[in-house]
């Protein structure tokens, strides 16, 4: 019969608590760096579980206002779990990382997606809407998302985590240091920033090392906001639970971390461009000796999860690089333009239907939307499509004869004092 | 019982030979200008065909050089089929365009990808490749593309029109031909150019029209090789045979006009990023009255075929805004070098398996493969991915312990010289 | 440049007329036998087309009356265009059969889903619904298919040919035969008929062969409506455009015939259950040595096509063996009134919202339409599901708050005494 | 931000330890009747949980053996969780039951698929296989399931419970006995069982009630073995995490219960056709008042989830109603004949590749497998499908020129006496 004896569960190699502050805990950690020893260790094959605190380490309430979205301190993002050393693995081989599963903790079945202000964080239309703070809070139902400052939607989520890479070797490190601290200097003051060059404040290696070395890893570490060679933070929403990740190995051991888990995603737009969760994530990890050559490895490839969510009726909207919701200036070839043309039609669409631009902005932000180059060749114009799954309304929204109909659905999560 | 009487077959609007050079034909033209006259006219919900020559007009052979492609003439294109100008429908209007079905000629199963020069077309890698022509021939059997120059591969086609769109006002007209010669001038030698002004050289409208009338059109028409409000080469795959497009009316009638067609597509990359071909395209057209108001339409809106090709196993390379296959360079949050990251990743990939470059860089303009924009937020590194459907090649190409297995595909149709 | 010369078009093996009665045409027949000579020759890999008849051979009008249904002629179907012999085949071997394309001819853009009557053709429901003749003609508009005669729906075709199959030793038609004939001697007068034995009334033979071979086939051959061993009337609408099917081999040259081409059908459930059309299918076929032995081939399997029609949103009835809409018969385990429960479940559904029963009927029979066994082990009670996908409705069908909003559609085509 | 306080779980209202006999908790019952009182309370629109036992009551261990599959004591299954009454539901209202997810238990994170013996259990093939027990043990890991009984295979679970409904009234009740006596009585002692009719023997009540009462449940209430028309053991698998179910309510307050988990099913064909495990299904309920008549509810109906495990290349086996597996009889369109053909073709397919004859019955059971009814009118054959998805198989399946490669796969758990 079925017995305690001859049922085990999978262990959890890294707990965390979501509810204390990032830099209280053991075993998170924020900059990447090759000196930042394995936090633990795991044989290849093994199931395995990984709590993680969400990106900001717990300083984002369930509750109607977005102040702590407008004080949001971001030299301390993002909260990583691990490092995780996987036996054998050596610089060349590939790593094969199951993404087994990713759910939020039993404990707290909310997350958040945010619009931050122009000054702290941004976000794709930080400049267009001179961005004030605002955020939706979003209930896990099972499967699914809702939110009551974003009412008249329900999707299920793509839960994935938002970042998960292997540890730089040394050299690769410098040549990240050294290629943004370039892009830096041609615009040091650049409002949104143009890259982020390490930073000794707000740096947290949570684990009991040296000084020296703690102060070295603060002083040299690369900043985890941008995705690089070794993955990080790509915000990939199809590497979800049940994909399988190649990823290059860098150093001895590999030094996998992960962290900034989402319960959905669209492809990226808002900064906060995700249901931010803190969860769980199971993994199971194995070793291609020599797979960088193997396979051409220059950064992750993956294979998509068979359980990603089936939306087949959609609304597309079409963007070009031309700034036509600005001030009509013509660019050349620009994904980025072309794709806020696409994201600003649309949000001009849910308008129509009674979403405030806010509440459509983060809408897009949080919900299983695809995204789409169409095409790069035809000078001078990209064109870039967006497009919006109508399974996730509870109402049909699709062009009629009559007009939309336009409904009521209130306001997302503001500032105090009212600005938005 | 069934008689010939009983079954009337839907109308042919306009007829053209595949085999004739398009400038020698009537119902073709291939400029964008209001004082094109309608060609034809149909009534909103009829049912009927326009006949397209392959967007070079006939340029291109089914043989074993790529001198055509060298040598092509891209001061004629895009030959469109048209206009078709639709009763009731007013500037502000929304058209409906049912894109019924997109078929090749039953007299010419085939089409042709290309490489074009450096100095005559160019295309996403065209100065990372200083690009030689090279093309493709892929045979059409049914709903399957195959190629002698890319064997080992065999996919369905998402059959689109590459270019579709309404005729401008002359408002709209002027502020396309005001920003983009804007954009010339910033550099008015680039190779490639940066943008496309209005030539009288290689125009074409396929009427009898007064002289005078035709040379204002000729002298202001813009020029069809990129995609603008009113659609246009957008070369968008999903704008497929089943898909619902609505467009905004700029001008009395609407004045639609097609061509471009195409077997297949990926999302665009290279110059003549799909399966070019001449065809027949199925329509049917209605008129929503002030759908641009009612929908907020700064450029068309769209929802996809439910035919489109279903391939859920993919292999998803990602690229970041950094140049690492060239000198490493960062540039900020830059989707194309992203997208080409991406591309080269994948190329690198099919090398592995036994194409060579250009028969790699072919098949990912031919094939259903899809690019997203994963994440536009993450300062510095835009992260863009590319995702290649398994189920197109013959053999398993999956990442293997043993590492791939590499097979002699000969090469793509090169120049009579044999410079590549 | 693109010319004649270089563009072969595949060829059309097997040309006919579909508005001239089948029995006045070569290259059809509509009995199984052996002894029926190949009517052309095809060679492994080569690309070709076969025109069809509609399995009545043109006794089907398009027409507002169902006196057609009613009077058609039974003992004269189904049209079959063939026997293709493909060279090198032999006993044992597998066929792998692509069907590349089906499509309607051009000039006969129209199908028909017909209601049969108790006394003459019958169908699922002939008894419990007493049936009389009733049709719906459907036009066909490049890949959707909508009708008149069942207005507010809309839907992709799965075109596909309902009945394909390779011709059967003479030791398998003696089986067939000898089995049939047993089960029809149980109850040799049954309404309708438990099988079908072989008739010399109405068999076609479309060549010129000696007279007394000719007597010989009508005799012996084996009747075309049921699916056997090597394929035949299985009605498997995924047996699509775009499949590759594995067919047993049992004579020299396979002798393979195709007919009853859809343009659409449901998991059948109406004795003509599926839009029954006159077209074109293009094959290409080929041959594995040995592959009855190798594949434990018993009955053909296949691989299904990429471009199904994707409508991910459905609404689902269940059935069990139970006859609760009508007399409360407990069955055991029986799949087919359990299939009944959920077909007449759904088509009073339907019904709520104005469809009438014959409509509900003769729509569940064309579109596309999935019905799964869900379970076959739990006595008394077989379980059966029958999907309806909401994509194919013009208005929102869904289960609300405030019940079904009832639409006067009209009737579909009744018998011209207007019997029901 | 983020703390205990704003963060309220969703609460568990039955709870239940799945290594204690069902018999030995409260909350459990394994008979249908409208007496057994409600359990829990809940509003409509309230999120919760509710813990479940596999369906035998732990019966089933985590070994190598199949003795306890042997000695399953039937009469004590199936144990359900509940009954659950939800405030202001009436007779006649319809039920919108919100399956929000199915998951194991942490603690327990493995299944198993059961072959029964033909004098315990039977199953679809008892009779053709003269069945001895044998199982395999399924370890989840996250979406997955992976069996050292069954190597070279991985697949994602369409998680569902099995067993859900809402009570029968008395009226109700009377209905499923008599006419399920009757069928018994056809042939009462026919091996396996045509039915089971209501035995306290084995009967379980898990409240504390008056003993006449229980006894008045244990005598009359319904076996939970077959589905009906309130739900019950449909095995549905698309009834899954993410779907939405409509019930019809017969009695106040509705009275749902829910048990038998399974973690993945195909379209059920063994006698325990599934991974059955243990574990937490999550739900929110809300009523449509009047929702029978206002749907036509003789059953439930339902919509499916977008999360269900898309694996679009497949290999399709047929059968039809003739025995050509046994004895070569020829059945009048038995859909179930039909069924079991297309499962014995599989089946030898699958022998081909390595798998031993259990091993291949134990897959299609667990696998995510569809089984389609194709045609039902074409006497005398009915013709049904069955999908074997390719991308759960470690290598390749596909049919090949050369053949298909076997592997030793061993064997699967089997009696400890060495008999299959």
């Amino acid at each position: 019969m079925a017995t305690q004896a001859n049922s085990v569960p999978h262990p959890t190699l890294v707990e965390v608590d979501p509810f204390v502050p990032a830099d209280q805990q053991k075993g998170l950690h924020n900059r990447w760096h090759p000196d930042i020893p394995a936090y633990v260790n795991v044989k290849p094959g093994q199931v395995f579980k990984v709590q993680c605190v969400d990106w900001t380490g717990a300083q984002i309430g369930n509750n109607d206002y977005s102040d702590d979205i407008k004080n949001v301190d971001l030299t301390r993002v993002h909260n990583l779990s691990g490092p995780i050393a996987i036996e054998g693995a050596e610089p060349g081989d590939c790593l094969v990382v199951d993404i087994l599963d990713v759910t939020p903790f039993e404990k707290m079945p909310w997350g958040y997606t945010g619009i931050f202000e122009l000054e702290n964080g941004g976000g794709l239309f930080a400049k267009e809407f001179n961005s004030k703070a605002a955020k939706a809070i979003w209930d896990f139902k099972g499967i699914y998302a809702t939110s009551r400052h974003v009412p008249g939607v329900r999707f299920a989520g793509v839960s994935h985590p938002g970042l998960i890479g292997t540890a730089p070797s040394a050299d690769l490190l410098a040549t990240w240091n050294e290629r943004e601290r370039g892009l830096i200097s041609q615009d040091p003051n650049a409002i949104p920033a143009l890259a982020f060059a390490p930073e000794s404040k707000g740096a947290y290696i949570g684990q009991d090392l040296d000084a020296e070395l703690v102060e070295k890893i603060k002083a040299e570490g690369a900043r985890t906001i941008p995705g690089r060679e070794h993955g990080g933070n790509c915000d990939i929403k199809n590497l979800s639970r049940g994909s399988r990740c190649y990823f290059p190995v860098f150093i001895k051991g590999a030094n996998l971390s992960v962290g900034d888990l989402h319960f959905s995603q669209g492809d990226e737009i808002s900064f906060c461009g995700a249901i931010e969760m803190a969860g769980i994530i199971t993994l199971s990890i194995s070793i291609i000796k020599g797979g960088v050559e193997k396979f051409a490895l220059k950064q992750p490839i993956f294979l998509p999860s068979p359980v990603d969510p089936m939306y087949s009726a959609k609304l597309i909207f079409e963007g070009i690089s031309v700034d036509y919701h600005g001030d009509g200036k013509q660019y050349n070839m620009d994904a980025t333009v072309a794709y806020k043309q696409a994201a600003l039609n649309a949000i001009a669409y849910l308008m129509k239907i009674g979403y405030t631009r806010e509440q459509a902005y983060l809408l897009l932000s949080a919900a299983p939307v695809e995204s789409h180059v169409g095409a790069l060749v035809d000078s001078p114009n990209a064109c870039v499509t967006l497009a919006l799954p109508l399974g996730i309304f509870e109402h049909d929204i699709l062009p009629k004869e009559e007009g939309l109909k336009k409904i009521d659905f209130g306001q997302c999560a503001i500032r105090s004092d009212g600005v938005v």
